[in-house]
């Protein structure tokens, strides 16, 4: 499968005050309002203004804010869209399918380059060389165009040059010397996010941290990992598996998507129902900040209360506050029992008192709770080879994938089971089956994570990352499909346990009056949207 | 038992900038070597330095944790330290047995009143009931005796006024008054900590958070709760079990600390191995600045990536950023099934084993892993009223208490026989018992959760929390030991499973030579020392 949704997104700000001369973001602290804000974020769009506006409005991350909600509430996003040709050679080259693609560019009306960054010249290109070697300086055009462009292909930058730091002292001295420059710089990890966070908006020095990809510590007593942040999530998995121990992070995006993009953008993904978030998963990070100074909070103590936790800060901040370079993480040992199941319900209110119940009857062992809907399912079963219905005599309208892991086989397949015969009995599933080897789990784990894939194979789609309290979420699904009708085909589905809505409007081509329907419906809802990590 | 052991501490800073103005706090942004500094804060008196010369020196946290640095690296604190009479009326009165204590005031060397802060007159009095109404200004003395002592009374400042809101916004006009009047604010929860954070040094104006105790809403669907920072841990942790779920904190002071001074002061406790730490449970907050500005944090949603995640600021701040007010936590459900083992181990190094097999075979139960030494079971054997040891043949060098939480009573219970047979046969423990009922349970409890009362009932203590990494942390006992010799009885416990450890120095009366000694002894060591909750 290929990896489609990480939020391996870092961005790092060179912020210009007032008075026009360079200071690290951290000087230009963030006021309380900017966090305690409920924001609707129109997918894709919202993060390039906001990060844009940042980069080159120079006034600030607040000001910034305010102009996006400005923008968002009276739905006035004035994007001059345009189709990539770059988006063109490709769609064919990977997939071997037509795949709809969408670029939004630097033409926008909103977005502008700010003019007090300065232009790459030779010189700084020879500087670069004499910090990292000339084979770490990239300027060829075949692999600026990846470093250039999104995995969905929809946002493409025109960085001229790829930087590919090993050290953290190297990404300090490319900082260092970038904000002495007023260069602007975007860095970026696996590149696999869907938000376009991870791509240059203009020409933006790119830093790659692929090259930072060591594995520093494990402790097995503890389960303490440390490692550097270009670490490919899968790498650390399968790190972690021979050493006995699990990652309390998993998603889709694991195969390209790296350590350093996962905490920057503080990636939930299929276990935060288990394993919660990275802010209670991560131990201590190494940073570094626009001016080139480390902040070294690399901490490997499960519990540490000195002083402010200000790594806090730098999990889930985009990369805004700093470059992530190191990471260290708590890592839970790995656990023998694995079991899947694959279940019908009649309606959304059912999957919900289904979880109620898995919470309470499964409890320690509930790892995973995913739900998708029928048009979610059809749209597999479509599009995505090798995809099938475990539960083929009809279609039901919700589907639930329920999972477990636990230290003991047979209690835990009993436990389940047992489950499922009470889920059964008090008609909360209408139909159910249970994996009975890891080919079979890996099925019926295809339906879930093949959505995303399906989507792109069956047309242009817009993609919203909501957290919604469980028990409204799919209200927004419905008053979305009443609204577009046959517009579009509206898909609902994402980690039901997490409250977290992955809500996508799938179209023949990509049309504007669907996106503002899609902005303008949104509107009316008290949810939050995020970056992706279907 | 009575409620010793909780950080329930919170501290507002009103700074004074360099000009003499006040200002928030939040505008004096904490510098990046605050939090990544590994510092060894001895016991008590650091935290008060700390908070004080904040205070008072009106140099802010910087320049202040550098003094701090600065004595403790040379051992030069200069205590002048008396016998508070409060505390020789207290002493007999509460607990019916003579306990030594000692009082650090305002007499140190170092910690002088700092002059720009105004003193409190009739007129602020006033202003002060016409926001709260008079019941709610508190001058009376026996009162403010309360409040101005810590639990172990070994602090005593001399507060003339308590306040008591009941809404935020009362909180918020309380300390915007004494910000524009300069008068210093100590904020209060359930003063149940042991290191003084929670009472006044000089004569800080005390706002107590006890009256805001409502429970504001509980989702059954998502487990989240949304209450008043004043609520009682164990109010909280009874109305949960009323609604099937439970507190992912709990800690042997839960009957009188209260829920914001654990967020403020991010107390672990005993549930941290199973549920992490505050950082990952809690979901939002509201708190009020020293300006008096409210920020609304009070997220409600299980993932919520907008934005800086300030809140994490505030968790373990010790209330130095602002006053938590309200809380929003995520809460697991209730378990059925709770089994309890106390187990003996003739060395630390069994003991670390012991933890690495409990975490791979009993995994997802796992729930508690405490460790107390000899020294520590002879104490409470001989001091605390209805302790008795389950292993009575001999008295081993170490013990072990593990608890498991799940949902399948028969199996979990088979599982933690086998656990436990297969350690004999590894010769991880030499003897062990398993709980009957819920009797036993507690009984086994007692003799880890006593071992603080029963240090205080045995003489003078110097306490000391620390976070090591898990292989190294007994050396520190025995070095502590072998230098202070027959001075004092040295006694190691804690959260194992945490890294945690408790070192207590017993002594028949304070000594200022064993505490230079112990102070000397722990700075040859990469190790941090918090708050307490034992």
């Amino acid at each position: 499968m290929v990896n489609r949704n990480c939020r391996a997104t870092l961005r790092l700000l060179t912020l210009i005050n007032r008075q026009g001369h360079p200071h690290p973001p951290l000087s230009s602290s963030p006021s309380g309002h900017i966090s305690h804000s409920y924001l609707i974020l129109p997918f894709s769009i919202a993060f390039v203004f906001l990060t844009v506006l940042c980069f080159y409005s120079g006034t600030g991350i607040d000001a910034c804010w305010k102009q996006l909600q400005r923008n968002n509430v009276h739905g006035e996003h004035k994007i001059v869209s345009f189709f990539s040709p770059l988006a063109s050679s490709l769609k064919t080259r990977q997939w071997g399918v037509k795949i709809q693609s969408r670029c939004y560019g630097s033409a926008s009306v909103l977005v502008q380059r700010n003019p007090k960054f300065s232009k790459l010249n030779d010189e700084d290109v020879r500087y670069f060389e004499g910090i990292l070697g000339a084979k770490n300086v990239i300027q060829d055009d075949e692999k600026l165009i990846t470093a250039n462009t999104d995995w969905m292909r929809k946002y493409k930058g025109s960085s001229k040059l790829l930087l590919q730091p090993r050290t953290t002292d190297q990404v300090s001295e490319i900082l260092k010397y970038c904000n002495f420059r007023c260069l602007a710089v975007v860095p970026q990890g696996g590149n696999t996010g869907l938000v376009g966070g991870s791509v240059p908006v203009f020409d933006e020095v790119v830093v790659s941290l692929s090259a930072m990809s060591k594995i520093i510590s494990f402790d097995k007593v503890s389960g303490i990992l440390v490692c550097e942040a270009g670490c490919i999530l899968e790498n650390i998995i399968s790190f972690l598996d021979s050493e006995g121990f699990i990652m309390p992070l998993d998603l889709g995006a694991k195969g390209s998507c790296q350590i350093g993009g996962n905490v920057s953008t503080n990636a939930g993904g299929l276990r935060l129902l288990r394993y919660g978030s990275l802010h209670g998963n991560v131990l201590g990070i190494e940073a570094v900040l626009a001016d080139g100074t480390v902040l070294d909070m690399l901490k490997t103590l499960r519990k540490d209360n000195t002083g402010y936790d200000l790594k806090h800060l730098f999990i889930g901040s985009e990369g805004s506050l700093g470059i992530v370079t190191k990471v260290s993480i708590l890592t839970p040992p790995k656990l023998s029992s694995v079991n899947v199941a694959f279940l019908a319900c009649k309606d959304y209110s059912s999957c919900q008192k289904l979880l109620q119940e898995a919470r309470r009857k499964l409890g320690e062992i509930l790892s995973a709770f995913e739900f998708l809907d029928s048009n979610a399912m059809n749209l597999v079963l479509n599009h995505l080879e090798g995809a099938r219905n475990p539960l083929p005599t009809s279609l039901h309208n919700f589907y639930v994938l329920i999972e477990t892991t636990g230290s003991d086989e047979s209690s835990d397949k009993q436990k389940l089971e047992a489950f499922l015969l009470g889920s059964m009995e008090n008609e909360l599933i209408s139909d159910g089956a249970l994996a009975q080897d890891i080919n079979q789990a890996s099925s019926f784990w295809l339906l879930r994570e093949g959505i995303p894939e399906a989507l792109m194979r069956a047309g242009a789609v817009y993609k919203y990352d909501l957290s919604i309290p469980v028990e409204k979420m799919y209200n927004l699904v419905e008053e979305m499909r009443s609204r577009l009708g046959n517009d579009a085909n509206v898909v609902g589905y994402g980690h039901l346990g997490d409250g977290n809505l992955h809500l996508n409007v799938s179209t023949p081509q990509y049309d504007d009056k669907v996106a503002r329907s899609n902005t303008n419906e949104l509107f009316g809802y008290e949810v939050l949207v995020f970056n992706l990590d279907e």
